[in-house]
């Protein structure tokens, strides 16, 4: 199961037949203005109390409920994980720019006179995917920009307008971060106390994009950060090898199955590239529904992926399984957290370092899928772990 | 080797005696302007172009040197992974608040209105305690505010003054947090890229501080962040029964050794508290002298604790080891990075995770302490792990 990372130093592209892709004549690159987030503010079959409520809950002041999962110390404790990213997102929105959402990061960096020398590339390469590690990353893969994945314009946040979406300056190349999710929170989806698990890997995005633009910064090399805003990353992710999209709309890695979130930079810098890799999660994807049979507001698709996103909020022209944002965005806004049952129940979702997840890797990657197939469909769906019992555990 | 950590629920105070504190009538609250690092901007005696150049090399632009270690990558990590503190301390420097040096740490979450209610102290302290861990910090230990150990005044770095140095509303408890170092990196000192050992975890503090006093603001009760500001840290963390304090002026930790630095966040909140431990650290160090040795400048003291500091920049009238402090800067001034030979040299400085490790605790902290003394006389100062070392080990 160790990553067998194919490289290719002096790869001009990879096709999308390599990456998987399937794209039609039909494709437009996405306006981040029909993001569902977005369309919260300005749609009008969007905003409602409810998502205007989740909005103000993350940002100022949160409602406490009575169920377990969704009190005061949840609330809290999803709140506080965001804080490092909230504090990073909240430098410049004055100037309509929500950094990290809709719009790249800030760096204070300058980038150095001299350009040290990088005479070997590819130990350079591996060179910076450690000291992206040192930061905190939990994978790193590198490919080429591929404009097709940016927004064909982002969102300003004063009026949440369209405005141009240029990188600034040229860049050659993209650095996708993984970020593993806590699978003991994760494990409680539905629940404030759950989404800590997505506010934590936002505050390290944040802290971790920010250190390594500024180290590539004082290298002599242009470097900026994104985290949601500019483009997408799940097709970046994909295409640096890290990992196979999935049914539940989520990037499925040898390392922690779907319990990851992926960041970008965007650098000018000569870089050895990583090769996608098909693990046959497609394969196993399309005979597996646990995602959209657990889904409460059924936003999930069944069947084979397909051109026909159904809705605004997604990308057209991509083959692929493709989730209904509106019913989706629905359910959170209604639970006032995000929700990510699609990501518990997932039978991906395991401890991939331990032997029993090995196995589960080594089968339903392998000739013998429909054994892993069988298995799982055997045991069901997935409990949820209750929070009360999440809680318990830590006063040990 | 497991912390045994004691622990007190009614305690209103520990005594000095308990927590191996002597304090004589000469004693005074330690004023910062006295700090070396703020006299190295308004004492002529302590300002050169060296130190000016140490500031600027951090803040704006380093000057690389050929030796290995003082590179412009070596550089250019230690920036990077300062890169996180250095955003939260630039905040407010404007209203001369450098935050987390020279001011506390600026919170945006407000206190909410409503307390949760805390049944169980105990309880409630182990679960706070693992929320912190999950945040990130390494150490997490309790005790109660003691002012002597609050600077008389804090410094406004606009024309580096001294000014009030009250803590805002009433504070009950201090929690004190261990922030564990790269060994990997530490044993490269003295090198810029060691440096980047501290970077990453003045980093993780800024970080980790914003998380958990918003955790705690948002269930209703006072807390606010602080790094090297406000008070000092290691009489605090003593305390707080994390380590005891070794002639080479730091905390020696049962898991980290002296490799640790601490913040704290002061906050008003039912907590219990943690007992001082007494290891045996300070009957070691004082047979031990090989932070002495090898210190180049010579800062640091031979012979028992005394109460003569020596020089302006240690508190007076508390017995202990001081460094001279205009010595150990004007040498880091001279490299143009931190230095921390001392913490490399200590034979604490291993890894208390491997049975090596942990069988040297136990000799060095037990009956047979003797035993480890004269094994670290045999194999004497340990060496340097040269910089370029340990760039070849990341390429792998």
């Amino acid at each position: 199961m160790a990553r067998k990372s194919g490289r290719r130093e002096k790869a001009n592209t990879i096709s999308d037949g390599e990456a998987g892709f399937v794209i039609s004549k039909d494709f437009e690159r996405f306006n981040q203005i029909n993001d569902i987030f977005t369309r919260a503010f300005w749609d009008s079959k969007i905003r409602t109390k409810d998502t205007d409520a989740f909005f103000e809950g993350h940002r100022k002041q949160f409602t406490v409920r009575k169920s377990a999962g969704f009190g005061q110390k949840d609330f809290a404790l999803r709140n506080a994980s965001w804080a490092v990213s909230d504090m990073f997102s909240n430098r410049s929105e004055t100037e309509g720019k929500r950094e990290g959402f809709q719009a790249l990061m800030d760096n204070e960096t300058l980038v150095a006179k001299d350009k040290i020398s990088i005479e070997d590339v590819k130990e350079f390469t591996d060179e910076l995917k450690t000291v992206a590690k040192l930061f905190g990353a939990d994978l790193v893969g590198i490919t080429l920009i591929d404009d097709r994945w940016h927004y064909s314009k982002r969102v300003d946040t004063r009026g949440f307008k369209p405005v141009s979406n240029d990188l600034p300056g040229s860049v050659s190349h993209v650095i996708v971060l993984g970020h593993s999710m806590n699978k003991q929170l994760v494990d409680t989806y539905p629940s404030a106390l759950a989404s800590a698990g997505t506010g934590l890997e936002y505050s390290r995005e944040a802290a971790i994009l920010t250190q390594l633009t500024s180290y590539i910064r004082s290298l002599g090399y242009d470097a900026v950060g994104s985290m949601n805003d500019t483009a997408l990353a799940i097709p970046y992710a994909i295409k640096a090898g890290l990992g196979e999209y999935g049914r539940n709309q989520l990037v499925i890695t040898p390392e922690f199955g779907p319990r990851v979130r992926f960041s970008k930079i965007f650098a000018n810098i000569p870089l050895s590239i990583d090769l996608p890799i098909r693990y046959g999660i497609t394969e196993y994807c399309t005979k597996c529904t646990k995602c959209s049979d657990a889904c409460p507001p059924k936003a999930l698709p069944y069947g084979k992926p397909t051109f026909d996103s159904g809705n605004q909020s997604t990308i057209r022209g991509v083959k692929k399984w493709s989730a209904n944002c509106e019913k989706c965005f629905g359910y959170w806004a209604k639970i006032k957290t995000d929700c990510a049952i699609c990501m518990r129940v997932c039978p991906f979702n395991r401890d991939f370092s331990k032997l029993r997840g090995k196995i589960f890797w080594k089968f339903a990657t392998g000739r013998l899928q429909s054994l892993a197939l069988w298995w799982e469909k055997r045991i069901g769906i997935s409990n949820r772990v209750k929070p009360d019992v999440w809680w318990r555990t830590v006063r040990q």
